[in-house]
């Protein structure tokens, strides 16, 4: 008998789901919009509703499926208990057993946190395929991260392994983090970090550039800038990859993973990004681990529903 | 049939090797010594030697053995292989091969870095028992330090992680550390880390303090006078756990461990370290982390033959 399994990839504005072969083979792919109004209720029984629509739709019975893996974005512990996921107005809930209610046929279901999964599906089938460990630094709005070791995720004692936009790498800053702390890397190298730093950076120094002629920039165009010569734009992206190079030595000094992956939003600035990361890198990190590799991810939006069925896969 | 397990920490100057009963309890333990000379072809031998001779003495028979667990002063990779032993005068050496063809009648040895497998034996019987997860920081001539989640080791892609006392917590030091970077932990927070900053901060402030009436001083002074109430070495030691407090941070935002423990000889300074480093672990901490036990190793010399022979029972 033919097995399948579902990837649930939950954010806070749509869930994409992917049907695959218990081969990993993705076959087919779609996604509902997250329904986060009376504190997120509808969110499950609308997954649950889908996954039974499209297994009849591909003549697949609920028995044939392996399992479901579900990525969301919040702390998730061991068991598969979510504590508050500010996002869906979820408060504290067990994925597993509300899942198990709404699909009985279905008794292997498996949460991760969401960055957490992104770094699985990437290990899997993307940027880190052919390694046992990896660590992802996802460039965004904020900068996340996940961990994974030995094929499996870390998810910490509090749910926070990953967490790589609150090193502190910077103690003297004086401006506050979202998350309470002053000098996260988030405050740098996140697509409003960059752009917050550059503001102050062209207020400081008088290198001239052609951002002193735009009222509104984002991350991207200091990448552009950068990659086209402009001095100034590739000061404020070497200082923003700084930071990310001296982050990377933290989680070499700690778990000494075998390949680095970046992704976000602002990891479509390429290999000058790779480049210039993995120079300060190497400036910071133990002299053993200097040569780790830094790479970009493959997946983009899809490393959620990979993640989440291999989770399920084993 | 009861079962036995030796657990060896080789160091480069003794041996320490434990008998234990499978159970994990510890009957008998001694020392040799670590003969180093003809780039020490001698040690595996002596300690087959040793292995034999004791268990003839405890009328155990080498059938009766699990295995032997074996820790050494230098980077080990998973299939036992060690990557040059300086103390030792190794180059690179398959120690689970050598160690088949001294004892053949015990085939199971398992070889672990030494500060990773005193790790270990805090987590089994120390101060980390009862968990999982723990990240250790010796804090000796230098600081090392050890890996485990979910009751293993964490070697590392090149058996880089843990080496927590190269964490660059200070760009801006001009000094280089013995590892040919600036500013590492270990140039603030290790015996002679402390007292190279002691001199330097007694040069650069005027606060009156004992230690100016000193020629020579040591950490445990630095200590002892901080417990006493003099103002300049509190603030030293203060320094001192401002960085380690920052680095444990990193650790968190890594992979969140559920507890770190402090070893090595300027452990014995006891709760004024305990206190001063969490007061700035909180600090730097991400918020879901802020609450991790920070707590002394319990086990001091004893750790790494504990650590080794949980690594043969598993």
């Amino acid at each position: 008998m033919t097995e399948y399994a579902f990837g649930v990839d939950i954010g806070g504005t749509t869930v994409k789901i992917g049907l695959f072969t218990s081969g990993g083979d993705l076959l087919d792919q779609w996604e509902i919009v997250t329904r986060t109004e009376e504190a997120g209720i509808h969110v499950l029984p609308d997954i649950a509703a889908s996954i039974r629509q499209k297994s009849e739709e591909h003549t697949i019975l609920l028995e044939q499926i392996k399992g479901i893996g579900i990525g969301v974005p919040g702390p998730v512990g061991e068991d598969g208990t979510v504590y508050r996921c500010v996002n869906l107005g979820w408060g504290i809930i067990n994925i597993k057993a509300e899942m198990n209610a709404l699909l009985p046929e279905i008794s292997n279901v498996v949460a991760g946190n969401d960055a957490n999964v992104a770094a699985l599906g990437e290990l899997w089938k993307g940027g880190g395929a052919g390694h046992q460990s990896a660590v992802m630094f996802t460039l965004g709005t904020g900068v996340g991260g996940g961990v994974v070791y030995n094929g499996k995720i870390v998810a910490g004692k509090n749910g926070a392994a990953g967490e790589v936009g609150h090193y502190t790498v910077n103690p003297e800053e004086t401006v506050f983090c979202s998350c309470g702390k002053r000098g996260c890397l988030e405050q740098y190298a996140s697509a409003n970090g960059i752009v917050r730093m550059a503001k102050i950076m062209l207020e400081e120094e008088d290198t001239p550039s052609s951002l002193r002629d735009m009222a509104v920039f984002s991350s991207k165009e200091i990448c552009d800038l950068a990659r086209e010569g402009d001095v100034m734009a590739g000061e404020i992206l070497d200082r923003c990859c700084e930071y990310l190079g001296l982050a990377m030595s933290f989680v070499s000094c700690t778990m000494d993973p075998e390949v680095f992956l970046i992704g976000g939003g602002m990891s479509r600035a390429g290999s000058i990004l790779i480049d210039t990361i993995g120079k300060h890198y190497r400036k910071y990190a133990f002299h053993a681990s200097q040569d780790t590799e830094i790479k970009l991810a493959e997946l983009g939006n899809h490393a959620g529903i990979y993640g989440c069925v291999k989770m399920v896969l084993g």
